[in-house]
């Protein structure tokens, strides 16, 4: 059967699903016929919009809670068939401004949700949306799973622990458990208010918004992106498969750009905004990692995942959205 | 210099003071002519014990605290030369019975530590007391710091994220740093209450006292085993060290012993006690890494560190130190 089957009128909770990922997400499983209940915190900054599933939300249940209120996430994982554990704090600038907040979202809300599994709902399949900014600076291109684990900010550190306390329950409770190490994901619904979360988003609202977009540095540093369908075609894969428990996946793209290629691409297929190169800043030049971009060879052979969505055809559908729902996001 | 010179009438704080390696190394700081405050919160259960530093309570300060209190924290490293950050929940079972206490006195301490150094002395230089525990089962053999870290319970994955927050405080704010990854530490002065953080304290404590020692499975696991002064020696090269800043260290010995053998020797040298073997628990089979031990190469070729007490030497000083002292200890 078709991995798609896997959601008919089974019941999921996506944590975060009011975010950028979480409810692209939704939007498919809703299209595939699950019953879908959306938790999201709505923290300012953090990219829950309810315009994101404006067009759905007769057909799935929004739940507004935080993932670090212990009782409520207790009550909510129960009876649910899978788990989207997307909600975190994903700044690494924010990370490193206050630290004490990513530690309570991306590792002690962690274990008390993946707590609630163990005695609430051991059938549970988690899939945990881990991000390949862990690994730090590259000692080799492109990243595999294997490469060790350096991060540059706090917010790696802790993202790290979230995952591994998720690879930990599926080893030593058998609660069933899969990681995701995100690339650069990008498309409709991304967060669009502030730079701090994703450049990308940015740099596509100054295109459409016709203004300056600046590069830091050269613009030659690569890095891989994923459209968002792509990334959720990746997490539904993990969902339905067994062989993915327990098991971390780097997501990633065909080919790298660099930041140039991709401004110059967008700039092409939106027709308006320019850019210009300046200088990098010390603080961001601290914990900046060079060219990075992962290997997606283990996902792709264990899961039969591989992106679909190319660059330019990826920004022409976000660049569309923005043009038409830009007003719910600036 | 010799680099035991770096202590003489330095000021010098160690967390976990009045623990097992901590009053050791306090010792060790006092013959250096060190100023040294013991910083110790005496929790139950973790080690903390006053009859460790009797011998030289009138050379030491010591002060009662939480590494979990942040303005105590705030207010003790400042002005410090050197601070020896041992405080931690060690116990792996622990872990997984109170994840979030593991997660307070691992991680939140850590990032609250590394904050009041960074705010109230930027210059101090910190040694972190890691685990090989971390590095959960073992894909090749000796373990070296470039082996993938994939820990099997909650205290591992705890504690390597407490080790790259000071990783991370060296490399982004200059808060000088390098974390130890030790071994099965043992010697004089280690706990002997329970085995929950320690067996090889517990089998000394049943040879000295002529009972039965359990080993588990079939006794041939192999193990690499510090005695405590060879630790603090490492501990004091560390610090001592600037080329030591930002690195990770394994500790390790010159070669491992199996359960068996250790025991074998452990009776041969009290010339009481007796064992026999018995089947693993299933809970402890789940988290056991099979065998394990480390290569310390690096610190060898960096810092000048070897093991210098045999495993024999060590166990008869440790097991004459029990005969005398035992009862401060049971």
């Amino acid at each position: 059967m078709p991995y798609t089957d896997s959601f008919t009128g089974r019941r999921v909770l996506v944590t975060g699903g009011l975010g950028f990922i979480g409810s692209n997400l939704a939007h498919r499983l809703v299209d595939l016929g699950a019953e879908v209940v959306l938790v999201d915190s709505l923290v300012p900054d953090y990219g829950g919009n309810l315009f994101n599933i404006e067009d759905i939300k007769d057909r799935v249940r929004i739940n507004i809670a935080d993932v670090r209120d212990e009782h409520s996430m207790r009550y909510l994982v129960q009876g649910q068939d899978y788990l989207f554990n997307l909600a975190g704090q994903l700044s690494h600038i924010d990370s490193m401004r206050d630290p004490y907040t990513d530690l309570d979202i991306n590792c002690r809300s962690q274990l008390s949700i993946l707590e609630a599994c163990r005695k609430g709902n051991p059938n549970i399949k988690i899939i945990y949306a881990s991000t390949r900014q862990i690994y730090g600076r590259p000692q080799y291109l492109p990243l595999d799973e294997n490469h060790l684990v350096y991060p540059v900010d706090v917010n790696g550190i802790n993202k790290w622990a979230g995952e591994h306390y998720h690879i930990l329950y599926n080893n030593v409770y058998g609660i069933r458990a899969t990681a995701l190490r995100m690339t650069v994901t990008y498309g409709p619904r991304m967060l669009m208010k502030h730079s701090r979360q994703t450049v990308l988003g940015w740099f596509i609202r100054l295109a459409v918004s016709d203004q300056e977009i600046e590069i830091w540095g050269d613009g030659n540093q690569l890095r891989d992106y994923t459209y968002v369908d792509d990334a959720v075609e990746a997490l539904l894969r993990a969902a339905a498969s067994e062989q993915s428990n327990g098991q971390v996946y780097n997501l990633g793209a065909p080919r790298p750009y660099s930041h140039l290629e991709v401004v110059e691409t967008l700039l092409a297929v939106a027709g308006t905004g320019r850019y210009r190169l300046k200088p990098f800043p010390p603080e961001r030049q601290k914990i900046d990692v060079g060219d990075i971009y992962s290997s997606y060879k283990r996902i792709q052979s264990e899961l039969g995942w591989e992106p679909k969505v190319d660059l330019r055809e990826g920004l022409a559908r976000t660049v569309q959205f923005y043009r038409q729902y830009g007003q719910h996001y600036w």
